[in-house]
């Protein structure tokens, strides 16, 4: 498999181009409007948030996605649209109409996304200009104002792409996300957008982008909030002209769990005042399932992330986050182990060398490797440190 | 009812004397060892961590619970005996050894709990000699020496007590409890110890006990992870003569509920680095069950914390909270109102006037109430905002 490129994204693969611009939802000089279209009309597949206050647009892209076809996803940053009422559903459908007029298509052939402070209804008119401006902006070259239009407290832009070689030819994948609090601030999202130029049927695509995103968009967290707005979004056109047969799936789904797990991690990076990004692996359990709950109630505690922080070796409360995750586990038999460094076993602490652990939690990347000897499930998460910035920043949102 | 006495705890109720020392676990000068003392043998009742990786002491005062009576409750600060193997365990019964030794009673009958860090071996040598000492100090007077003693990080002790009329005679109720961080740093726990006078019952006793700490102790939270440590432990003496009939039993509940209210509360006051307490009330909810489940998420959202912390009326975190909470919910028919004001029915904001609002959030305590409208059930979490102060507590705990 070749190397991924991190200075391209959705524009990668063969008949998609790409624009953003600024169309006066952010403060002047942010981009604030993004628009990806094929060339032809492609497979649709996408995983969205499971809260039940998820916002219009949300509602609006699973109708597309249940249809199985599109041409385009339009995105805007600054505003969820969610919490808006019949006005937010009206507005959030107006997105696709606005796109599909110009396209020429059906508006359920337009995925909508939005994310940033949530209540507000959207500027239309900002918008309405705003589509019109991206369709003179199209382009297949460099997606860099796309990657930044939907940022919101992002401190820097994601995208990543890559060539996979199968057994039937050639296929390019890439893609953009931004994250940045809740995941996200202010509900203000994760969304990650996807365009692959491999022929692949949505009753094929979905599923591996379920799997692909449960493993890594799904296995990150900064602060344990589940946002309104947060989707994932693919778009296969076939432009490639290599249909992807059953033998191939497996190098396509590995190349694209490649892109999506560098960009979670780089969400994650990039956590509202993060300075480290830490790895929990939780492995021998006697199913996935708990696995991640244990991996999860550990990536989420508090105590542990500002343990992290400190660069403390303040391993029980890893332990004792584990003994809270609702999950039968005997810690006698459990083992853990903090940037290479076996600090328990058998129920008690080892005699290890506290300063070279201190030393070794230093670093800007910390992993942590629990094993509960149970059975053959493991499960990974990746998290941020919890800091005073995170503090500063979700304190004023809005004010 | 009469009012609640915060000057006096453990030793109101009649027939029993405690006593606080330093003995060598905390730094000079810091109290670390406390005892109470029945002057006859008493029901006993208690609520404990659901931690898988419970201390020691925790599962030696279980024992101690379902044997029904004891004589006295020892507790150490500045240590949790946790994750120390089996000579945590040893040490655990050690300590109730050394009590019975003086009573002349069986070390079965003596409650032990524990706070502090884990993982380190208790000092036993100093412990014994404490014990002596506590001992000689033994007394009926002020308590503030027993309440100091089970501190860790708490910035003030926490004592309540009451007297109780009822159709039998009057009683008293007294309580001492700890908090801070997880609640509790480092594990370090949520305690509390509570005395009374009425002659009642183990199977009378436990299960308003496990009532009024539902309602309580277990509806707070500073940061969402359960100790490993957390223990609650009544003792039930009848020196007052009163044996509780059925009919005094709701009296009875009610002043003992007042009572681990208030302490609560001030748990949660005192949370590390907090500066504002918050009350989320949910009511309307189809169980109490879902109502909990709703009230916690929120209670415990880091974006609802941090935007408490700012004074931000921030509505749309606590409706995306209320929506990933696991529970089935209708945005449509919810209501949201902020210290007073409604923010948010049928679906969208209301018009309200948001420098009212952010002047009311001024306030050091705030209440959220949301209508679900779906009914009858509801619950209430109290919380406290999350600061960079807590950051930096607990980033060092150790180190």
């Amino acid at each position: 498999m070749s190397t991924l490129n991190t200075q391209l994204g959705v524009n990668f693969p063969k008949g998609f181009k790409s624009a953003g611009v600024y169309c006066g939802i952010k403060k002047p000089g942010l981009l604030d409007l993004a628009l990806i279209v094929s060339d032809r009309l492609a497979t649709v597949a996408g995983v969205f948030t499971t809260n039940q206050a998820c916002a219009a647009p949300v509602r609006w892209s699973r109708k597309v996605v249940q249809g199985g076809q599109a041409w385009a996803i339009v995105a805007n940053s600054g505003n969820a649209n969610c919490l808006t009422g019949a006005q937010g559903e009206r507005d959030a459908e107006r997105m696709a109409q606005l796109v599909a007029q110009r396209l020429g298509c059906e508006p359920t052939q337009v995925a909508v996304a939005s994310t940033g402070v949530i209540g507000v209804p959207l500027p239309m008119n900002a918008i309405e200009a705003g589509i019109a401006q991206l369709f003179e902006r199209l382009s297949d070259g460099d997606d860099r104002a796309t990657a930044d239009a939907i940022l919101t407290t992002d401190t820097f832009p994601k995208r990543a792409s890559i060539e996979v070689s199968t057994p039937d030819g050639t296929v390019r994948i890439g893609a953009i996300a931004k994250g940045a609090g809740m995941i996200a601030p202010n509900m203000a999202t994760m969304l990650a957008f996807i365009t692959t130029d491999a022929e692949i049927p949505h009753a094929q695509l979905q599923p591996i982008l379920a799997r692909v995103v449960d493993a890594t968009f799904n296995s990150i967290t900064v602060d344990g909030d589940t946002s309104t707005n947060d989707s994932v979004i693919m778009l296969a056109n076939g432009a490639s002209g290599v249909r992807l047969s059953e033998a191939s799936l497996g190098a396509f789904e590995e190349a694209l769990y490649q892109v999506c797990e560098y960009l979670a991690k780089r969400i994650v990076r990039d956590g509202e005042g993060a300075t480290k990004l830490f790895e929990v692996k939780v492995v021998g359990a006697d199913s996935r399932e708990s696995a991640r709950k244990i991996a999860r109630t550990i990536a989420e505690s508090l105590l542990v992330k500002t343990a992290i922080h400190g660069g403390d070796p303040n391993w029980g409360r890893v332990i004792a986050a584990a003994g809270r995750a609702g999950v039968p586990i005997d810690v006698n038999q459990m083992a853990l182990t903090m940037q290479g460094v076996r600090v328990f076993e058998n129920g008690q602490p080892t005699q290890y060398d506290e300063r070279d652990l201190i030393q070794r939690l230093q670093s800007d990347t910390v992993e942590l490797l629990l094993e509960l000897n149970q059975g053959d499930a493991s499960a990974t998460f990746w998290s941020s440190d919890l800091t005073a910035e995170y503090v500063k920043i979700n304190a004023h949102y809005r004010t």
